[in-house]
């Protein structure tokens, strides 16, 4: 049998460094070739796709989506099938999804049962991190092990003392070590329990039930504080660390601040968090838009993107934890506290980063590469397989068509759910073609792809981006 | 007549984002197209250069040199002519050296004095930076029209009262107003001139003469205190800056505050400036050590580096500006101010950053690419033209040969001086072959091009990467 | 002739440290001696001052007036006759005034002049600053002279180059070293004069010629800069400076930071930057509110009280610079940049700093005797002559009524003119009697005392509150 | 009965603000006037002091003793008896105790039971702090009444799990609520325990068990980060603090940040942390020099110096907390974790910094006064009743003579063990009379006072002192 040869002809090519006029040259599942508009002839290629007005990108990477999760209560909206399904959609090539296990589990288990649950559902490629709860012997034991498997990244909370994942200081110092040792990556959601668990009560006390609530009990200084604390912890015992979900003004300078003193730490925002703010908290559907940390302000905003185009962002993820509307509608009793959080984002991510960054001059097309898939690849140990168009590389790419105008809603994307966080703005741009290791996912616009052809990606982390 | 086509396969090419094993395709001038090892057929190109073993990389760029530079009272060792050889056995395909016209003199005039000296001598392609002594209006009125002709930056002085060169504070915001309306970029030497002058004032008084008070007489201070008022006037008036040779631990900080703050300032250090120390000035020959700012200590140099890794330093150039030892000498007189400043190092820059960044483990090599070739292009207009190895660039190319060992030496180099700043220094590396669009300037180590090859290269300013 | 024995009793008294109820005896010229409440017999007493219900203050020392000083073609509003009454009115004991000499005159022959101006017209105490136009071999020389004549303070501007006055950075690090050298501490005005003159331009440029562009022109951020400035050359000669003036929210925490690396910085605000704000100049009347430093926004005057009240600002003075209305209307034709500049403030000072300082509970009693009374006296020299009301020091005394409610207006008010610009403003508070070396210069709130009983005082710094 | 009256002639007073020549009269127990020297009639009263070459103090304040106190098997050396006893011999007529009750126990009966332990023991003036264990329902009931019952400071510690007296940022949000509504001061011993424990188990599981290994298992970013914490949550929660026993060049820093930015913030550092060096644990003896925080470097101590001189440093306590050298022996088992922590140095601390501080240029005389009485004075509620020498303040007062030079040891001063922490130092300067509310307790240099003279003072925190 002969390798499949395909041609991406006409197109504007992306990199997170330049933009470009040429051809791509794809054999089988990898990138063969670039050359310049028309040194390659059409005709010796079994299919040629035209690129002509479109752009032409590395398939994205979001590093941050919970698939096939159960939560407060109930379960995220999506699993493998859909989600990597909303993902192609969406341009994005690879998904990192969180495997959480019960207390006291093996991280090791949960590994193989999410394998299981992932086989044969997913038209995109996967991988997914570990989520620490202790410090245990066993966790201690088994994150090298997790290193090993291809799953090198793992995250702890420092807050959620109610469902019993709050990781206290001593217990971090212990997973810091460790990581050090095992050449892992340490991710963390940083709020601090005790300011959260003082103002709940205080708002509670205060008979204060209502939906902006959410925002006014966890406020930027409890993931300021948190950060910073972090911070303060691995100045003690070195490892590479990445902040979840920088949604503060503040947090991005005091991570700035420990990168420019050598310090291995990384962060990345989410769509959301760039776009939305608390004011939609004050709403009578402003439950389905509560997630943790909540939105915030247009100056956290502002700070935010910035941040994200000179840095110390380096990457921008969906967070995609979308719950059941009638499930958070049920479960929030009307109470901002038990409301289970978290909104869905997979699909929306490039179009949205697309609209609000680039179309407003907020970041640049390479930029965009960098934040949503490059840089992701660098860093959680995918690169160049995936987040490149070199040669070699995985033929993970996007056809993007930036002019078409539409209208994000629910009713126009393909997550599985009725609530879309960005319901109702008018956006540019939608993936026309994106193929995952040289087959064709989406074309003109719609799923062709197979929920078998999404594989686990093993990933191993690259010092060279991370230290 | 049929375009020329080459092949440069089994290397190991490194861009400013990657490093990865693939082949390259030359058509005439420029790049035509990248493949996996081996999808190219070598007996249809009219040269194979076989890079097993090799690293190839995008030509340099040197955007701080001075060529054909009359200063106090002597004159650069390096013309057009000798100053282009030597780039080439460094490898280094497109120099930017300084254009100083006599005080009063128009701008524009001595652009076309400057390209006569160039024309027929250059070994690889060359333009100029302008150089501004004062805001009058004849200044004002050309700045526009030099950007128009391809000169979009230009370098002025907060110090050298004595040469008639200082620009002060009213004049540098009327030229911050004119780069911003014209699409411009001021290149700034900041050293304080009170702060100089007074210390210079001082050490004469008490009879200090000897090599080593250049480097007391120009302290951190004085750069620091300069670059922060540059700083505060661009907040004035906002415009793109560019500071030259910054060296000490502090600048970079100060550099790096500014750009968190959203300035468009950018900065390069120099070769010498990571490497040697003022200790230097201590010794019998330590006049032929003196450069302004002067070099700094072990504690600059661990600052540099790591600005140089993470930022803000963006460029490393080689601030070339050899001068005759035996004017130095005779100049000199014996006291440190009356030696002419400057010292020689286009060659030595890509085998010194080798050396004592990347095998010192201080720099990844994607960085050295980008800190001597892909950053200076884009800063400086010439992007992707220039520093880049995409399909469409110019044919561009160093083969550098990573393992071989040698001693850096006056003697062992080719630049038109008996002194090297590195002299004895142990090395890493040296070019190979290196291409000039597409035409062999170096081949197997010695230098085969001509004259007459390199030409001017016309500049345009890329706001998405300077703003 | 035996000497005459007041007692003050049953007042409560306010030093810098402490309020406290105990009786006060003055013997002469000089206070004798402090006791409980009822511990000295009225009857042993010349006079016998009831201060029941009353506040006894140390003497007001108000370290920045201009009395009898010819500026922008007109001429202040106060002489020593009237500007010392006023003073007095105000509880004020001492003042210094600064003497202007013209260009090239003699330091010291214009402090003559000024004696002679001064002599038999003050109701109380006086002693002037010297005034710095150049770094000049006489001026140098002269330094010296005048601080052991007495006058060991004295100012320089970084603006004003239109009136020939703008101190340049060589200068001003040759006024330093002599500082240094003589025991002397410089006073500088701190606007960044090249930005000052490129905004000036700009509004002219655009036809802005209202009040209110006097604040547009004068940014916070030019005065910022000129403040960062002079440190930056005190660290390079490190001599004792004193910051007028401070009137920016910025200003105090540059500093700050400068105290505290150890820098022998201090500054004062104004009465008028604590209250007013630039509003005022988008009046008719604004003309008359033109002072520079501009007057500010409330941002400023809320971090001035902060810095007031713990530190950095250790002097609030009045700058009295009272031009007459008429002249200010008259010479301003109608352009902001034509108006003489300055506001009259010497009387209300204290009772504005009561009602809007200890009364809205931004500054305790005992800070507002440090920031008007004992801080200016142990800066400028007079402690513990003046500023104190221990055993030995002057017997410079106010009796404050703390609850006599009023409203601030040119017409209640005894300044020679009739602009006030803290005009309507209702008051609590006013100098009941005041009394100046033991002679009764305010006797129930009317001036009583005599115009040649002030007396010039010498000062000598004292380096232990200064460095 | 009359009252006795006293007169102290001749001598130069010392306040925190001024030093001058006058005499002091006192009636019966307090303060009565001030007269320059020689308005009193020497023959009117019933005792004269000469105090001709000899500084007249108030009476020292050491807030931060321990006395009576079982700690780590041991007991602390002093109890009220002996310990006030060293304590007036060093000029302090005011010390203020820790009060430690077991786990549980009420904070109100344990002062009861410390009132009976200083019963007819205390030659000079006490009173006492709580220390709040947790933030039981008991503990936060009894502040206030603990506030009321004049005791409104008490101390917790973020160290020392193993004695079960860590306070975590739960409680401690909770205690500085209550301490806001009760008007109390919350004191905090700051070293972050989870660093601690880490590299306690880190030095243990080397063997490094070597007296030096308790400073390296403490290091300057323990308590750094320690005290940021406590900000983190005081900006939550607004109530004043006072940070003990300060002993990093950092913290300093990092207080008087929180300073200017207007937290009710303070600090003090000890006698010992000003003096001596960690370099003393590497001495065969070096486990009687292990306190907690340890002992550090010159360059924190010259830090510590400069803050005691321009703040953020407040006050000096002695932190006496001395064990009997033979139960640091036999207890510390070779090993630095088992050794008892906390030094002597009561008496040492006013010759101490006299000699150190003032002797060597570091600190003026009145700010010697304000370091060591009027602040602390002020900041616990003691003010102007102690730490002042007005008129109507308690007659608490040191007669010190500054010139007799004497090498401070074991064998020459008073305290209660043969360990002393200054040991051989050639001092200057030493108490000759010490008056505790107008009765003589030291005459001569010799302790001639009644240990019954001493009573508990009632405190009540002054709010323009502290927020």
């Amino acid at each position: 049998m002969t390798t499949k040869k395909l041609l991406i002809q006409g197109g504007t090519v992306v990199s997170d460094s330049d933009v470009a006029p040429y051809d791509i040259v794809i054999e089988g599942d990898h990138i063969a070739a670039h050359g310049l508009r028309g040194d390659f002839d059409p005709t010796s290629f079994d299919e040629v796709f035209d690129a002509t007005g479109l752009l032409v990108l590395p398939g994205l990477v979001d590093p941050h989506v919970h698939f096939d999760a159960p939560f407060m209560g109930s379960k995220t909206v999506h699993d493998f099938h859909t989600g990597t399904a909303s993902a192609a959609y969406g341009g994005i090539t690879t998904v990192i999804s969180f495997s959480t296990q019960p207390k006291g589990d093996s991280l090791l288990r949960n590994l193989e049962e999410h394998e299981q649950k992932a086989n044969g559902q997913a038209y995109v490629d996967w991988s997914i991190h570990g989520i620490l709860l202790d410090s245990s012997e066993q966790t201690l034991t088994e994150i090298p092990k997790l290193v090993e498997a291809g799953v090198p990244t793992y995250k702890c909370f420092t807050t959620y003392r109610h469902s019993d994942r709050l990781m206290d200081d001593d217990s971090m110092l212990q997973v810091l070590k460790t990581t050090a040792e095992s050449g892992g990556m340490l991710m963390v959601h940083c709020e601090n329990d005790a300011i959260l668990e003082y103002r709940l009560q205080r708002e509670l006390a205060q008979g204060n039930t209502s939906w902006i609530y959410h925002a006014r009990s966890r406020p930027n200084s409890a993931e300021n504080v948190a950060i910073q604390r972090v911070i303060d912890l691995m100045k003690e015992e070195r490892a590479p660390v990445y902040i979840v979900h920088a949604s503060t003004a503040e947090s991005v300078r005091i991570i700035q601040k420990a990168q420019s003193e050598g310090d291995p730490i990384h962060c990345e925002t989410c769509t959301h968090y760039l776009i939305l703010t608390e004011d939609l908290l004050n709403t009578e559907l402003g439950h389905l838009f509560i997630c943790s940390p909540p939105l915030r302000t247009q100056r956290d905003i502002d700070a935010l993107w910035r941040a994200s185009r000179v840095g110390p962002i380096e990457v921008v993820s969906s967070d995609d934890a979308g719950l059941p509307s009638a499930d958070r509608t049920r479960l929030g009793e009307g109470r901002f506290d038990k409301v289970p959080n978290g909104m869905p984002g997979v699909e929306p991510r490039l179009t949205m980063l697309y609209t609000e960054g680039v179309r407003k001059n907020r970041i640049s097309l390479p930029r965009l590469v960098s934040l949503s898939a490059s840089n992701p690849a660098r860093l959680f140990g995918l690169f160049p397989q995936k987040g490149s168009l070199s040669p070699g590389s995985d033929a993970d790419i996007v056809l993007f068509d930036p002019n078409i105008e539409w209208t994000m809603s629910a009713k126009t994307i393909h997550m599985n759910t009725d609530f879309c966080p960005f319901e109702g703005i008018d956006v540019f741009g939608k993936p026309k073609t994106v193929l995952c290791r040289g087959e064709v996912v989406i074309r003109d616009y719609e799923l062709v792809g197979s929920p078998g052809h999404g594989r686990r990606v093993f990933r191993k982390l690259d010092s060279s981006f991370i230290d």
